[in-house]
């Protein structure tokens, strides 16, 4: 088999073979295929596409181009869940121990921000002491004594796709359903769970820019996982505006305990019992969507969530009384209120710009080398739908930086005002399954 | 500028710019833009096609990435002839003296053989004592005294060209008529003639398999030449059987003495004569067409072509007596006819199986390594047209080797015979200027 002659095949429209798919794989994680013939593999398939055998095939011969977690000594229906990327995202720190309260098996790997996105790992280090680097038997241990623990990549969780992600970032060959798809399912099966719910987070802010895209998107991945075993269910949520209040590291945290105390922001509480309802229908828990959506309400207003987020940072080494205490997070020493220079309704808040303005605040990396400051953020005081009056707060910045003014414009530029009233649609604007 | 920018623009369908070519053509040969960038944009190109402003300036910017040839010092118009390869294409041995003996300059690099396709260096190696490394100075001085010299490329000819060649042939990104026009004419401009005349093969045997994909390259390559300022214009001509009768070196140019005695094949002749018309057009020897043909044909008839072949070959520290006594020339050990096992019409003759063929006999080479048998090959017995009986001769095999038996049953295969008349067409199918 050459290579040369796969991708010619791909060039000219036709399917790849399982052989074929495992050839170039296998021979591209060892060397023996160069990054110029993957590039120029990457860009057919960019052109071409594949069908849905073809995908599966790819994320299976990922999935197994390194090591897999074997999660079967667990007891129960474990579930995970994966989003494509949001800014103030801290689903995980609120769902996680609400399904885990409500008896399903969270055993979870996370990612850092980078750029303009979060990470749940960033967030979880805002709480002194706790530790993200469990081993393989403490992670199961842990899930199996408390039902939820949230770790980073061990091992070598799908080196395929670490490699090919890089080439594909310097080749203009990202863009790509087939590709996009292989590389978040291959990680997530690699990851060992039961059942997997994909947040696919849509619009201008989000990597999916149109809902049809994030639907194509969506289901491309729902199949894949079937096809490959796995019950695989999707939301699409939109990203016209950051998800909550809060972006920013321990701004997020102290959003997540509010959020398990009943006090969450509307967005985010409606985010969290979606989401948390099928993932306890999908761990055979909830009878219905709607039996889930009570017991993850129930979960918030009985207090069990917090507890298990309080079991969850100490069993991993945190300091709980920052949950019971979140005056003790340290809070930025400049706070910087955004008053608006106009006024209206709020259409829209651009996402993307409020998370390069959080980083820019301290509060991410531009590059994976950069420390964060997990005080630095952005509270909105405004939200989608509401009514702004001239002067009135629209957000409000923390940073220890001097140098925030441009940073500060381009918060209040962030806020799309029009004249009339503006209706605001429920976050979950489709489900998948 | 980022070479990933460049990439996503084209895999986008939009143009590139004059500053992004160069930027790509000039960090690419120095380095610093790696091939799998540039092969991704290689096969963004397959697809998307460049216009003729971006050939152009493909084109030119290729050219200038390394040395071009300074022919201004040679009194008079400066010709040259590329064929995009053919199997027994001598055109230029027989071509050259007679359009140097009209009176045009032919100052022309060529090239080795390689695959079922001959070169003209190795057609000329084969008479002894031929130079093929002149120097600029020599090369330039012999084309001033006897009309004409040619040579391998000196210097460093179009290095992008090399290294982007390299890079497609394993990438899948050789077929693009963008990347093929670019890069044949970047040579030829960089060689430094005035005029050009491409004769463009077609058909199952030729890099281009149709009429309408060859009268692309031809007509994309036409008008390169001319937004670059050269007079060029282009023949298309079938390659649905070998050139001539003569496939392999020295049978190849016994073949173009024959033929400036007046004795050559019909489709030989045919194409020196209208290629030699078409370029002492361009010189502005002929004053028409019909008068270019006059003058070629008359160089055959009054000998001037041979004794032309004869200067060039001692200028070029050849032995000419072999043009005086083509008898001298080695012949093989081993002359196998080749039979028919049915009877008809030869219908075509594959000149893909007959040019492997002759290279498997000792005439050609599989790699750049391999050593070539001078006087291996096939003479053809039977053209496209001619009827067949049982048993009768097809062809007559040259070889020195001992295991030839398959190679023979090739040669059969590859006329392919039918029961009605065959209607033979000219060879020369279309001009485009």
């Amino acid at each position: 088999m050459r290579m040369v002659d796969i991708i010619e095949k791909k060039r000219d429209g036709f399917a790849l073979t399982k052989q074929e798919i495992h050839f170039f794989i296998e021979g591209y994680v060892k060397g023996d295929i160069p990054d110029y013939q993957a590039s120029a593999l990457a860009m057919a398939i960019v052109f071409r596409g594949m069908n849905d055998e073809e995908i599966a095939c790819l994320t299976d011969e990922m999935m197994h181009s390194g090591d897999t977690i074997d999660l079967s000594s667990i007891k129960g229906v474990k579930v995970d869940k994966h989003s494509t990327g949001g800014v103030g995202d801290k689903t995980s720190l609120a769902l996680g121990p609400l399904v885990a309260a409500c008896g399903a098996k969270l055993a979870k790997m996370s990612g850092r921000g980078l750029g303009h996105t979060g990470g749940t790992l960033d967030k979880m280090e805002s709480i002194p002491g706790m530790r993200i680097n469990l081993t393989e038997e403490e992670f199961i241990a842990q899930v199996n004594r408390i039902g939820i623990a949230i770790i980073g990549q061990t091992g070598q969780i799908v080196p395929a796709d670490k490699k090919l992600y890089a080439l594909r970032d310097v080749t203009g060959t990202v863009e790509s359903i087939p590709l996009i798809a292989s590389s978040i399912m291959s990680k997530k099966l690699a990851s060992g769970s039961d059942c997997i719910l994909l947040d696919v987070k849509f619009g201008s802010g989000a990597f999916m820019k149109t809902l049809e895209k994030a639907k194509e998107l969506a289901s491309t991945m729902v199949r894949i996982g079937k096809a490959l075993g796995r019950d695989t269910r999707a939301i699409l949520t939109d990203m016209d505006e950051p998800l909550g209040l809060a972006v920013g590291n321990n701004l997020e945290v102290k959003e997540a305990i509010a959020t398990l105390k009943g006090e969450g922001p509307r967005d985010f509480v409606e985010l969290v019992t979606n989401a948390g309802a099928i993932m306890l229908e999908q761990a055979h828990i909830a009878s219905s969507y709607e039996d889930g959506q009570a017991r993850i309400t129930a979960a918030i207003k009985d207090g069990s969530g917090l507890r298990k987020l309080k079991e969850f940072v100490s069993a991993q080494g945190g300091d709980a009384s920052y949950i019971e205490h979140p005056e003790k997070f340290p809070v930025a020493s400049k706070i910087i209120p955004v008053y608006s220079e106009k006024e209206g309704y709020v259409r829209r808040i651009d996402s993307l710009a409020i998370g390069v303005s959080s980083m820019r605040l301290g509060g991410g990396r531009a590059t994976m080398d950069d420390v964060i400051d997990m005080s630095a953020g952005i509270i909105l005081n405004k939200k989608v739908g509401d009514k702004v009056g001239k002067g009135e707060l629209l957000a409000t910045a923390y940073t220890n930086k001097d140098d925030y003014e441009d940073v500060i414009k381009d918060i209040h530029d962030a806020f799309e005002l029009e004249q009339s009233e503006v209706v605001v649609h429920p976050i979950v604007h489709a489900y998948i399954h």
